[in-house]
């Protein structure tokens, strides 16, 4: 593995799922990273992915330097041949070198404005990063994907399931803010990979990008979707098609436990935060169905797979210095 | 110790403070936080009780992880039942239950409002985490108590008395700031443990909660009161009565050379930061008889004392993972 | 050393550059910061010399603390005497004295207000932190002097020459922002430490200040200054006569390939964040004239010396507790 930006990144999923879970048990892995630094780069604020890469990182023996660009005042130029006389003090080129002179790692996480698809679509953050650094990147959650929350998913379902190919399914829900497609995107893709039988339901309006969808079902009509589900994986999204914008509230969408009761006792999944009785219920939420303290206590081995194969001496992407 | 929330989770406060002491001395705890982490979050901002607790936690050999609430923009609902359809982007339930999930151990500050009394001697930020959280919970200065510095001052006179029984005064001093009782609720709770002779002494107004100071004499004349006094602890707090309102800046509670005459040469002690010339006089500062360098120094031994009770393997809540 | 605030805390310069270059070969001084504590506070914001100096520090085996002034509000009363009834709640007195106690080592950045010469030149702040911290103070930049920068540039230039007595030249290019004179100020006393040929080219109006350049040539002829030279570092500050202020931003002293060609072929500095075609042409950074990244990297190994020096057991002032 050179980098963990996307899906395309992983070789092999299964066996990266069986590493995590390995690392779940075992945790033994202190003196790969020894000596080692990752360094973890927010264009955006985060809390549950920076504590759970970070543990993950020491659990593994590195030390760990966080940096907040926006309270460090720190606005990058992406352009090429820029003319930097304005408020961007440093270029992409020197930042990303520079980063990969004191990291061994360098994690970046950088949201999508939600207003220029095509913009967002570039992922012009995260691919200059990869393009200029000499060390490996790891995405922790970009314009339209978040793989270490979508491999924390999938070794989530590994674990847990209890049928050779469970029925998941990935329900929108209603939210008071406009939030990307991220999430609900890497979900979709750790799936189709899994031997899962994986359904998404949505209001009219709120397809996800076809792109990522293919041939995965995609029902309008809720209550039919859940019927049977082992797995339901609840998760707002703003629409794709009229980009960035929220074109329904419907409280109908929320997951109560009438919902609850079409599936096959399905267990329920969320990336957290949670709006509780807006996008789940409490009954649900408090309910032995609801396995997002599960989940979220995943997205350490799940990093720690990741860290621990970048570090590993086969990565055939050499860091000189 | 399951918990270091207030007074009543110490068992044995002699043995804690020897094993502060001890800690002092040797420094030899380096593997009991060894792949422990330790979550630091915070309310209100924290100089020393932060850079304290993360030396004791490093000085076990534990990891730390800090925690901005409101840099990261992390606004939490405590209310059960609510639809969080506004600006609470996560309910306590899942934030503590997640925080267990990545730490061994969380510490959390949370000031008061000091506008509603009622509220915040409910301790709400406090005890929802000690109710939600899997793991012990710390507190780094809550609505109405500091135990971290109340171990700090108990430990500090139990190592520099030099009579049995030594006199302590507790003296109000005027500030430009409304401030909270916390600092002095926990001061007058921990003497109260201690074989010292305590008085209190604080203008009209400004009496501490009675449930607290029970039987300890409050004088306002602050002059009686320093009369031979070995230890005096110099602060301001805001009125209990009048709650959270500034009643007096009176210059003449100021705690100068003069007011030092009075006592039986006593050390000087103040929780730091201390406004110089209103709140104590430079002249006093300045001398011998000050030990607020020496009392900020043992803020580390105190910390650490605790971290290692709530790490030792007889601590009987179990972290479920 | 006791202190590293300025090239007269350097002893032996060449000793300090060797040792510097050997940490960079061997990276193995892991134990002698072990259980010690690095205490950064950043009055003003830092991202290189946060991440190279926290890496240098954690390469030894300590632990680093890191405190933003403006995060945590800490307004600090410099003043003897004063009477704090205003906005600033601790006193630099008490601030180092604790500092002292919880670090073993204080670094401090603290950058010049740029209005008032004389006050800039007192160094109130890092002054204030030697004079009352019972530990060792390193200077991140401040008011005057960025000394780990110089020692970077010193340990670059003796790694990278090819000649015995390089020309270096010094080259004052545009910015849009103000910016402090601390950084050329070191470079030129690195310089005069070296047995290099060192000359300085601005427009007129921005010689630096006298007291530092002393004999060191200044030309205000760009083209001729660079004839032969084999390092240019390039680099922007705001007037020193006019003090703080912007007198110029001609675009003919931006550092491009035709000024390249005037030189012996010379390797090309800066201290970066660099403004890509204002400063330095995209033509200069492309090539393989430009080591600014090279540079960088260094900037680990400078500190490494540095915090080596202070950690090792004949510093003759001892931290007292």
């Amino acid at each position: 593995m050179n980098n963990y930006i996307d899906l395309t990144d992983i070789e092999d999923l299964q066996e990266l799922i069986k590493e995590a879970l390995q690392l779940k048990k075992e945790n033994s892995a202190a003196n790969l990273g020894k000596g080692k630094t990752l360094g973890m780069l927010f264009f955006n604020p985060s809390l549950r992915t920076r504590l759970s890469t970070e543990k993950a990182a020491k659990l593994l023996g590195m030390d760990v330097m966080v940096m907040n660009a926006a309270n460090d005042g720190w606005a990058l130029e992406f352009e090429d041949g820029a003319v930097m006389n304005s408020d961007k003090a440093e270029h992409i080129k020197e930042a990303a070198a520079v980063l990969s002179q004191y990291c061994d790692i360098i994690a970046v996480r950088a949201f999508p404005g939600l207003k220029d698809r095509d913009k967002d679509e570039m992922e012009l953050v995260m691919n200059s990063f990869k393009k200029y650094a000499s060390v490996p990147v790891i995405n922790l959650e970009s314009a339209t994907g978040h793989p270490l929350q979508g491999l924390t998913d999938a070794l989530t379902i590994t674990e847990l399931k209890s049928s050779k190919k469970p029925k998941v399914v990935l329900t929108w829900a209603p939210h008071p803010k406009a939030l990307p497609q991220s999430v609900p995107n890497s979900f979709v893709e750790f799936m189709q990979k899994l031997d899962v039988d994986l359904v998404i339901t949505n209001p009219e309006g709120y397809d996800l990008n076809q792109d990522i969808t293919k041939d995965t079902p995609v029902i309008h009509d809720q209550e039919s979707a859940l019927k049977n589900a082992d797995f339901v994986y609840v998760k707002n999204w703003s629409s794709y098609k009229t980009y960035g914008t929220i074109l329904s509230t419907d409280v109908s969408w929320t997951f109560g436990a009438k919902k609850l009761e079409l599936t096959r006792n399905a267990k329920v999944m969320h990336c957290l935060p949670v709006r509780r009785n807006v996008v789940i219920d409490d009954a649900v939420l408090d309910s032995e169905n609801s396995i997002v303290i599960h989940q979220a206590n995943n997205r350490t081995f799940a990093a720690q797979a990741v860290l621990k194969r970048l570090l590993s001496p086969s990565a055939p992407k050499e860091k000189v210095k």
